[in-house]
């Protein structure tokens, strides 16, 4: 059995492997025949001229009555004309044929009607007026559209209106998307461990349509040779473009090179990007084949830098780009020189600045994507971005949004997502944009600038008493808010029916249980280790006590898996996963906010939302919980 | 019979009548539960939660071997350390299952497989390394998405990743679209004088689909009350927001402000705006009912305004809105104080600075709107906008586009389409935007920085010398180019047969014939007046001399008409609508741009593609062309 690898990856610049990638790609472009209502968002494969004139005749463009301005010459205020009906002048409604002879319109408010039939008007009408001649809005024969644009709804109706109800469109690109490794199921199928939920596939689609093409998912192929053979030789013969999905790196069973080079060519393997770097291009049989790489990030830059502008190609319209802003980095981001960086980031509207928080830069990490506001990205070249610097983030989200969303940091805590979701509800562009960082963290990004909010629960262990010693400690001469929010119960989270029967931390030394622990600067690993402390146990003997996890939730899914594990936090994340609780001390949760933002409209919204009945009702439905926030805010 | 009006049309702020209006929309917002894959651009009704962590088991990060951390901590390169597969190690690929008892995962590439079954390594690991820890991703129970989120791609990944196959989500608010009026006709039917084709429907329903809607174009109801009671009744009940369009101003035959008053409540008949003025907001049975003014510029900004805003409220939604950018106003643009002016407008970069044309201001010209590339919005108590002054444009196009588009002004031809058409065959983002305003408004446009090209046909009678003595004369002082386009076959425009038997300009004077004359300033007017003056003919002798057509095509279309019509135009468009055509003189129709645009990349693209084989046979294809193009450019 040989696991060593038999292929290094490249470190191709992206552009150059994009710029090879297009210059390969020349499909034959189809085109089809549409009704024009179903046109919107499609693609004209050649120019489209009027097949009629509108209007196709003389029409009024008034209610009124037709005349002939001849016969008016000599209308004055003091010498009224007076023209009779069938001889002289038609009544005519707006859209109206002007009928044969007449050559102008006088507006129904401009005439008196006199007697039966006969009108008076006093003022001449020159030729012309208020007529719409043939062709004033569409000529038959002009050009509406060029090739290569893509159909509006007005443009819809132009067609119609221009004679047209069927148009030449290019076909919609058809992207075959292989799901491939042995690990991988569908989503309907019952997951065991070790099986991941094939879900790359649903993104890819989802984007492929975005981008203007047709995506279709193929079935599984597992990590054979001959399977991935087989399915890329019939993707390579029935779509415009492949896209195969993970087996794109250089590892014992990655074997989408080595299959594509086999039956094809492989123009690039491996690019200079972090993420998405297990990158494979080639062409089988005259079709561009993207290997794409497993991990959720990478795939979805991967097929944002070839598969998108691939489609584009196919149409013959600009590549999608997204809106960009200028942004302060939060943070140092650090990249190394020889790769280019794509670093997702939380932007928000921070003393007068928009600041970019970067979000954890794991490949793996799906709901990077689906937080992220945006993408930093940092050439090949750069050492990273100094904290304080400017950079252009593309953006994810509408602008307004951003503007408007709440940065919250610090402790997690499952109530940020109800205030959150409270937000949104009093305006769709408002939202708490949260990093659950630890308490301590909390308190440091309002010192830097870097949230709104930060939410706290760190115990003071020589007074007892929450937060109050560490704001003024750390936040010193920032003026700063500190809001009451929460009392929630800490305690033991043990497996259902607590099987090592932990009660006290004590309970914990030297016995079978394993420690699911948080990590540093979190208020629950502050009251954790004051508890060792008190009880003078040392951390040595704390089976499990080097393992840290980043949120309750977390901890709770550890504690679940493994009837020896036992961890510390609150009710509600013990209750989400139906294990035991065993409660240790009701701590204050509390937030920190200047005082600058706790008089600004934002500021005022979030506190009228914590004293609402609303949010004191679904808070307290979890369990565990006492809202607080109907106590006066402390001034520091 | 009475045309008398009955009701005045209020001039009631667009804003307020807004706010009244979505003040009035309390829908039964519907929801529904659909497929995650099918979920991309839907909205959310409530937060969704993770049903499953991911991963859901502790998974291998790489491919390589599971080991106890603590088995390797003496590992040294001076002191290797062996470990016996099966009971040291195990071997594990990416997103495989760590197996029980092993707590770290050392890369491939870190060891030596000395023996059968044993490997070597040589530096110890830390317990958890390379480890994916179940929830690493998502964690069962926490918040997924808020409500009101509209679902992306990804999103649709991360739900199907933590276990959610189905979603619940706003249903798409239903909007009935009830086009009305006798003159009104299906694209279908035979359009006979008179009748107008329905399309104002198609462009609404295109649009509420893009808000994120669903549209319904319902049976075309006749201008009776009766007929307009019974539809909107219908509707109500069926719909969530019933758009009626046309017959919401205050004419004699306009019936949907008394139907609706009658049968239901009317807030708003007439908003301040200039188009879009005769506005109908009202409620019928609960549900909102937005009269629509027939005009389409009027109909798709109505639309804009209130029917947008209402299906984002029933959604939850931000409302959509359009990309800014700040212009200079490449002409005067004159408003009213009372109202406030939608300004269609073409915009182009030229000379540094993005230049906004006007179009017309005419609400019944849709191709005014699938022209222009923005708006203009002029607020009520402002006279206008000088030119030169700054302005905000909302944007129809990608703002790339407007970088690269070549601003075209002059005399219309049929080559500056095919022009347009190569530029985006050559790149996607470049096209022609081109103003057909005649040779002399042409040159002033280059003089003023108002385009990059003109088209010229300048005849100097004086020396039968075609455009330079022009362009000497009124671009004094400004170095410019001078390229030579095409000669072209200007003559008369005649009836099939040339009934009237016009061969030379002194048939026209006296005879029946009427003849479809061209604006001042046009090439083919200078043409025909010098023909005049040379012939000693008083234009008063020539019936239709004021009637000003503004294209070839126009003219064409006009002498198709009637059989006693005439014009004088160019092959091309004679040959568009199987007219005949007698050769009155060979002219020449050139190019005028700065010598710094001649000098730019686009400039330089413009040429290569007029000298082009392509072009030259497009071009010679017409007929009435020959193509001067690789002829030497003087420079003035």
């Amino acid at each position: 059995m040989s696991y060593k690898r038999t292929i290094y990856l490249e470190d191709k610049p992206r552009m150059q492997a994009l710029e090879e990638c297009l210059a390969q790609f020349s499909p034959e472009r189809a085109v089809e025949i549409i009704s024009v209502p179903d046109a919107a968002g499609r693609v004209t494969s050649e120019p489209v001229y009027a097949g009629r004139s509108m209007p196709h005749y003389h029409a009024s463009a008034m209610d009124g009555v037709a005349v002939r301005a001849a016969d008016t010459s000599e209308a004055h205020e003091h010498r009224p004309v007076h023209l009779e009906e069938g001889t002289d002048f038609e009544y005519v409604d707006t859209g109206n044929l002007i009928p044969p002879g007449y050559d102008a319109v006088i507006m129904i408010e401009d005439i008196n009607e006199v007697g039966d039939g006969i009108v008076e008007i006093i003022a001449p009408a020159t030729p012309w007026q208020r007529i719409r001649p043939i062709g004033e809005d569409i000529t038959y024969g002009e050009m509406l559209l060029p090739q290569g644009h893509v159909i509006r709804p007005v443009d819809a109706g132009a067609l119609l209106a221009a004679g047209i109800t069927e148009v030449e469109v290019v076909k919609k690109p058809f992207v075959h998307i292989i799901p491939s490794g042995n690990e991988i199921v569908q989503a309907s199928e019952p997951l065991k461990a070790g099986k991941l939920i094939e879900f790359n596939g649903t993104i890819f689609s989802g984007l492929v349509a975005e981008w203007g093409g047709e995506g279709k998912i193929m079935p599984i192929a597992p990590d054979k040779p001959e399977a991935i053979r087989e399915s890329l030789l019939q993707s390579a013969d029935e779509a415009d473009i492949v896209v195969i999905n993970a087996g794109s790196s250089a590892g014992s069973k990655d074997f989408t090179a080595k299959v594509i080079a086999e039956i094809g060519e492989v123009f690039t393997h491996g690019i200079a990007t972090r993420p998405g770097k297990p990158v494979v291009i080639g062409k089988i049989n005259g079709t561009i084949v993207v290997g794409v790489p497993g991990y959720p990030v990478s795939a979805f830059l991967v097929m944002d830098w070839f598969v998108k502008p691939l489609v584009s190609s196919y149409l013959g319209t600009p590549v999608p780009e997204r809106p960009e802003l200028t942004v302060t980095a939060g943070r140092r981001i650090v990249s190394n020189m020889g790769s280019e960086d794509f670093i997702r980031v939380n932007i928000g509207y921070v003393n007068g600045k928009y600041v970019a928080i970067p979000l954890t830069r794991s490949a793996s990490v799906t709901m990077s994507l689906v937080k992220a506001d945006g993408l930093v990205v940092i050439p090949p070249g750069h050492l990273g971005v100094e904290q304080g610097e400017e950079v252009t983030a593309q953006l994810f989200r509408d602008p307004r949004e951003l503007e408007e969303a709440v940065l919250f940091s610090g402790s997690h805590d499952l109530c940020i997502d109800i205030l959150s979701s409270l937000m949104k509800e009093s305006s769709s562009l408002s939202q708490v944009t949260a990093s659950h960082t630890g308490s301590m963290a909390g308190l440091m990004s309002i010192k830097r600038d870097e949230a709104h909010i930060a939410g706290i629960h760190l115990l003071d262990p020589d007074t007892g008493v929450y937060n109050i010693s560490y704001v003024e400690r750390f936040l010193k001469g920032k003026e700063v808010v500190l809001l009451p929010f929460l009392k929630r119960q800490q305690g033991w989270i043990v497996p259902k029916g607590n099987p090592l029967n932990i009660n006290k931390v004590s309970d914990l030394a030297g016995s079978d249980a394993v420690f699911v622990n948080r990590q540093r600067g979190a208020g629950t690993r502050v009251l954790f280790d004051h508890l060792l402390k008190k009880a003078e146990i040392d951390t040595a003997g704390i089976q499990g006590y080097e393992r840290e996890m980043f949120t309750h939730l977390a901890v709770a899914a550890e504690v679940n898996m493994e009837q020896r594990n036992v961890g510390m936090g609150i009710y509600s994340a013990a209750k989400a996963f139906d294990l035991d609780f065993v409660p240790v001390a009701e701590e204050s949760y509390d937030l920190v906010m200047t005082r600058e933002f706790f008089e600004s409209a934002k500021g005022r919204k979030i506190r009228e939302i914590l004293q609402s009945e609303q949010f004191r009702m679904q808070v307290e439905g979890l369990g565990g919980y006492r809202v607080t926030a109907e106590q006066e805010p402390v001034f520091l």
